[in-house]
């Protein structure tokens, strides 16, 4: 069975429609269930209402509810709203189509002129797709776009062609290079799919920081502290309070932020996470004349302002080396000895990149995805806005 | 004045010869300083001795006093006796030549022929760099190889032709994937270099563990206490001993080993140091060919086994996306906010990845590279036995 929302049962639903850029992570889980697919026509329908097309709003759409059957709720529908609002102020321009500005048999360039990330995204990752079927490699770049979504997503793009796919953006500045007070990078993502025989894909999506914003949010909403070497505060030195970062860093502060991975200082590494993340920055944003560091922002002087993210997007084949058949092979047999190696003491299972996540699309698509409260508000107040129906599983 | 060491004096200098793979970290420091070219002359002859051609045994000695020069001392002269070991025992064929197996316009894979790694790298990265000017981009695989000294040696030859260079090998398990008891993985480097105008070049050069193999000697030596989260016992937990650690990893039993970036288990993101060194694994190992995973060894069944060790090799052209000048002044222009921005309290300094090498390689340069006491016996012990002369600066 399933229970319909239309306008007038709203009012059932008290909104507490909660703006800014605070929210991305899980909130508390209610029981609202919704099946993915009708997730996926709500929320492209939303986008669509704020004048996207159909297949850019698929594009968005998707990707949202891909984040949420692989259970990284921090990238599903709650940030919708995020989008809507872009859109609202006038920093993502819904009907935009991105352009090639430059071309080649293995690269290409292209402006997404403003327009909503994940089009510009798919659009970009397609093109590195075709390349590599053509030319072996395919390296693409994407300027002046909006976020994305999740970068594995397009990583896995290449995956239905039995390419290797690598997708990269830069972001909003969280991360604090070694030494610096103040956060200067994105948590700037690195994905990396690699197809298989019979096991599940490699995938590995990872943001370049110790832990993504949404993660202190959690320790924020349960009153914890969080661990040193996570976050700095307005000093530039680690700090046990999620909230003083998560104020520092979205109330327009800019001051301390989230440590890159490896910690505070050089003494974990952190100094290879700053790096890994500025590598990031290059191939994003430096290489494809997109915004970089702290230009990547939405709201300059006061002003809305369009970021202007970069992405970078590569996909390549690995037949070309040996033969596909005995490249997947090997990427089972390394996959099987990983997981068959002995368990450290209290450890029952070693993780295989993407598996989790594979697991929990699988329980996901059967049973319905989970919403939290803060994010069923929000939808329920875009289905009341635009009466768009939003069906739950009772 | 200089002072040299022939088969004469070499008395009094009581050499005790220390093999294994226990000595690659910096060692107490002397005031034993070489000039690097006579450095790299005498690392060359010895590596000739040993029946290498003239440049292939150029390549090795440039690499070696290339870190050196650095201030990577792991990775500079203190490993000739590994690679003098490797050709005696037969599992570095000295006169090896690389061989292109597989050829395209962006594309190739190399055999290495179980010959010593940095002619094979050399060799590999100048096919990825000529593809490139080419056809934009060069990525080129490696299988069959040796170790290959340090790895960000190949991406910055990308340099020089105003291309962006990346450079990975695989190597002997040393790094515990999160949960697993065991080393599993090598250290799995990545090199990047990306060309500027007026700044030094961006070089990052990291493993993809916590720390190297190298500093958990230093600890051990100076009878210090190494941090939670950098290594791990025979139980896959983490522990304080690095003499633990070493023992457990070179003497043979494999057990426990050094963390990946992130630290032992998911809390400061383990999972993604281990899901890096595993993107090197599949790039290096599963690709190309070569052994992988606990393969990569040089005993097996108590004997000398071929590594098999894999390399990957990229070399692109950031013109194409924009034009030469503008993707270098905007490099300039990243290295100069991250430079300037302020620092974290009680910090004076933000370093640009390959700085603090640029400025210790130009201080070198000037006043010799000065050389620990283990290594100055190990080429003394080169010096006797080949008759080659060694020259200190007085």
């Amino acid at each position: 069975m399933n229970s319909h929302f239309h306008n007038s049962e709203i009012k059932e639903h008290p909104i507490a429609y909660l703006s800014g850029l605070c929210n991305a992570g899980p909130n508390k889980m209610t029981d609202n269930l919704i099946h993915h697919e009708n997730l996926r026509v709500f929320s492209q329908q939303v986008i669509m209402k704020l004048g996207a097309f159909e297949e850019d709003a698929y594009c968005v759409a998707d990707n949202l509810v891909k984040s949420n059957l692989r259970g990284i709720d921090s990238h599903g529908v709650g940030r919708l709203k995020r989008y809507v609002e872009g859109i609202r102020t006038g920093y993502i321009l819904p009907k935009a189509s991105p352009i090639i500005e430059r071309d080649s048999p293995v690269m290409a360039n292209i402006n997404a002129m403003n327009g909503l990330g994940q089009p510009a995204g798919v659009f970009g990752m397609n093109v590195a797709i075709e390349k590599a079927q053509h030319s072996g490699v395919g390296m693409v770049t994407v300027f002046d776009s909006n976020h994305y979504g999740f970068a594995g997503y397009y990583a896995m793009m290449a995956l239905e062609r039995d390419l290797i796919g690598i997708s990269m953006t830069n972001s909003e500045p969280l991360v604090v290079p070694t030494f610096s007070k103040n956060a200067m990078i994105g948590t700037n993502p690195i994905a990396f799919a690699a197809p298989t025989k019979n096991e599940r894909p490699w995938v590995m999506d990872l943001a370049t920081s110790v832990v993504p914003s949404g993660k202190l949010e959690v320790y924020d909403r349960l009153g914890k502290e969080i661990p040193e070497g996570w976050a700095t505060n307005e000093s530039g030195r680690s700090t046990n309070s999620p909230a003083e970062v998560l104020v520092n860093l979205y109330k327009g502060l800019g001051k301390g932020g989230i440590c890159p991975l490896g910690g505070e200082g050089e003494l974990h590494g952190g100094h290879k996470g700053y790096g890994l993340g500025t590598m990031v920055e290059i191939l994003c944003g430096v290489m494809s004349g997109a915004n970089i560091l702290r230009d990547v922002t939405f709201v300059k002087d006061g002003k809305p302002n369009h970021p202007k993210v970069g992405h970078f997007f590569m996909a390549f084949d690995p037949s070309f080396f040996t033969d596909i058949d005995s490249f997947k092979n090997r990427m089972d047999e390394m996959i099987s000895r990983l997981k068959n190696a002995e368990k450290a003491e209290g450890q029952s299972r070693i993780f295989i990149h993407g598996e989790k996540e594979f697991e929990e699309h699988e329980r996901r698509e059967q049973n319905g995805i989970p919403i939290d409260e803060k994010t069923v508000e929000s939808l329920i107040g875009f289905s009341k806005e635009f009466s768009i129906d939003l069906e739950f599983i009772e």
